[in-house]
C-alpha cells in the first residue's frame, strides 16, 4: 500500500504559493472527506510558505519539504528539469520515491510534471506508457479522455492500455461499470483514419473491453462513450482546442447578450463556465505512473486546488493504481510488440 | 483557361434535390455577382430535376446532365465510387474532365467527393497532395485551415504546400497579402510535437513563406495566424470537434438563457450560429486538384448552396489554381522527397 500522504507543489501555478496554500487549508475543511493536515506535505520555498502562514492564521500542522527552485510555466520542461535539480515538482516526486507520500498534486508546468513523474517514478508494472486522463463533465455524464499529451509517439498497445486504465478509473472513481470505450477517429468504419487508428481499432475490438468503435467530435458531447482514447498529440490538440473554442464562444455569448441588453449575461456565463471547466473537478490524472499524480491548470484557484487534492485522496483510497496493474496484466495481448 | 461553368451535384446533401435546385436559382438572383443560368450545369436525376422545376416556376435555362445514381451520406466512399459508376458526383467530375465545366460544387458525401475529384481530376502540376481548406470567420478576421481531411498520410512537403496554397487562397479570395502561416502543434518551441510537426516546422521556417511558427488551440481564435496547416487526420479531428463543441455549447447557452427567463435567447443564438457556421460562407475548397472543387455541408440550405456556387465562381475568376501552380513551382524545395 502506498503512503496516503499527498505532496503538494506549492510553487507551481499562476497564483503560487497563495492559491496552493489556501487550497491545502480548504482541503482540511471540506464538508465531505476533509483531510487532516498531516495528510498533506507542502513542497516548496520554506520561507515563502512560513511567511504566508504567518499572515494567514498560522500553519495548522502541514509538514513542509523545502525546495529552493521552481520550474516556471513558460520554461522548456526537459531543459528546466536538467537545470533545476531542486525544483518543487522534483521534490514532490522525491517524496513519493522516498515513501513520504503516495500522491502528488501540481498546478505548475504540465510538461515538467509529466517528465519528472514519468522519469522519477517509472511506470506501473505492465504499463507501457502513462497517459493524461481528463474527465469532461459538460454533458451531465462524465467522459474521460486520454492521452491528453503525455505520450506523443503512441502505439496501438498504448491505446489499448489507455482503454483499460480509463475503464478502471471510471469504475473506481465515478461508479461507471463496464465503461464504453471509444477510439477518437475521423469516421465510423474500422478502416478509417491513420495506421495507428486502424491497428488500435483491431486491438480494441478483440480486447474484451466494452469497445464501441470509433467516435468523432460531436459524439464526445452526445454521450457515445464513457472513455475516449487517442494518442497524446491528438489528445493535446483536442484539449487546447476545446479550451480555446469554449473560451472564445463564451466571450461571444457575453458580447451578444450585452449587445441585446440582457441583464443575466454574467449568471449565464458563470453557470456555463462551471460546466465546461474541467479544473472545477480536480484536474487531470497522469495514469500509469508508479504513484498518483494529479495535474491541474496553472490558473487554478484555491477551490480548484482543494478539488485536486481531493481527487488525489480519492484515487489513493480507491486503489486505482493497484487495479491498473491487475487490469493491464489481464488485458496483456499476444499481439503486443516491443515498444 | 478552364471552362467557367460550375457543375452542381444536385443529388448530394440532406435536402437534395430541392435545396440544391433552389440554391442554383438563388445564385442567378444574387444582388452581387449573379450568374446567368448557363453558368450552372445541374448533374443528377433528370426526371427528379424536371419534376422539381415543374412545381417551382420552371427551369430558367440550366443545362442538365443526367446521372442515374447518387452516393448517400452514410456510404463508404471507396466502395460507393466503385459500385456506382453513374453517380452524380462522378458526373460532375466527368463534366470537368470533358471541358464542360471548370468547377464543381457538392454538398453530398465528402469522402466520395474528395475521392472522385482526386482520382478523376488529378492534382495540379507540382502539387503533391490536395487539401481541404476551410475558412473560419468567427473571430472577425478569416483564418483558413488545411488540410481538414483529404490527406491522412501527410508529409512535411505536403504541409509546406498547404502553406503555399493557403496563402494564395487568402490573397486571391480574401485580399490578405503575405498571409501569416502557422503550424498546428502542441507547444511553441520548434522541437515540439510529432516527427511530422518537427520536420514540417523546419521546412516551413526556411521556405520564404511568412511562417509564424507553431500555433495551439487558443491561438486559432486569437488571430495568431491567417493560415494554419496540419495533416488531414488532425485537421478532420479538429473540424469535427469544433462543430460538435460549438453545437453543444450553443444548446447549453439556450438552456441557461431559458432557465433564467431571458427572452432574447433565440436572437443571441442565431447571431452566434451565423458567426460559427462555415457553410454560411460557401463551404470548403479542395485545393490542389486540377479543377475547382467546393464541398459543402450535407445540411446546407439553399442559401448555403448559393454561397458555395458563388465561392466556386470567385475561385475560377481569381484563377486560384493557376496561381497555385506558379506558387508551388516557386516554393519547390531541394529537400523534397519522393512522396
Amino acid at each position: 500500500m502506498p503512503n496516503s500522504r499527498i505532496a503538494l507543489d506549492v510553487m507551481g501555478g499562476d497564483a503560487a504559493p497563495g492559491a496552493l496554500l489556501e487550497g491545502a487549508l480548504l482541503a482540511t475543511k471540506r464538508e465531505k472527506d476533509a483531510l487532516t493536515p498531516d495528510r498533506i506535505l507542502l513542497v516548496g520555498d520554506e520561507a515563502a510558505i512560513d511567511s504566508w502562514f504567518a499572515q494567514n492564521g498560522g500553519n495548522p500542522g502541514f509538514s513542509i519539504q523545502h525546495a529552493s527552485q521552481c520550474i516556471e510555466m513558460h520554461e522548456s520542461p526537459a531543459k528546466a528539469l536538467r537545470a533545476k535539480r531542486d525544483s518543487s515538482i522534483g521534490g514532490c516526486v522525491k517524496a513519493i520515491r522516498a515513501g513520504q507520500a503516495g500522491a502528488l498534486v501540481c498546478m505548475g508546468n504540465t510538461g515538467a510534471c509529466v517528465g519528472a513523474s514519468t522519469l522519477g517514478l517509472g511506470t506501473l508494472e505492465g504499463v507501457r506508457r502513462p497517459g493524461i486522463a481528463i474527465t469532461l463533465r459538460m454533458t451531465g455524464h462524465p467522459v474521460t479522455m486520454l492521452d491528453m499529451g503525455a505520450n506523443i509517439a503512441s502505439k496501438p498497445e498504448h491505446l489499448l492500455q489507455y482503454g483499460v486504465m480509463g475503464s478502471i478509473f471510471m469504475r473506481d472513481m465515478l461508479s461507471v461499470n463496464d465503461a464504453r470505450v471509444g477510439l477518437l477517429n475521423i469516421g465510423e468504419e474500422p478502416t478509417k483514419g491513420t495506421d495507428l487508428c486502424k491497428d488500435s481499432h483491431a486491438l480494441l475490438a478483440e480486447s474484451g473491453l466494452n469497445f464501441v468503435g470509433n467516435v468523432e467530435g460531436p459524439d464526445i458531447f452526445q454521450g457515445a462513450a464513457d472513455v475516449i482514447v487517442t494518442d497524446g498529440y491528438t489528445g493535446n490538440i483536442t484539449l487546447k482546442l476545446m479550451e480555446g473554442l469554449s473560451g472564445f464562444l463564451m466571450k461571444q455569448v457575453v458580447k451578444e447578450l450585452q449587445a441585446q441588453g440582457a441583464e443575466s449575461a454574467g449568471d449565464v456565463i458563470s453557470a456555463l463556465q462551471r460546466n465546461t471547466d474541467y479544473s472545477e473537478y480536480g484536474g487531470a490524472l497522469l495514469l500509469g505512473v508508479n504513484g498518483t499524480v494529479v495535474i491541474g491548470h496553472g490558473r487554478s484557484d484555491a477551490t480548484a486546488v482543494s478539488n485536486a487534492i481531493d481527487l488525489a485522496a480519492r484515487a489513493l483510497k480507491a486503489q486505482v493504481n493497484t487495479h491498473i496493474v491487475e487490469g493491464c496484466a489481464a488485458f496483456a495481448s499476444d499481439r503486443e510488440t516491443k515498444s
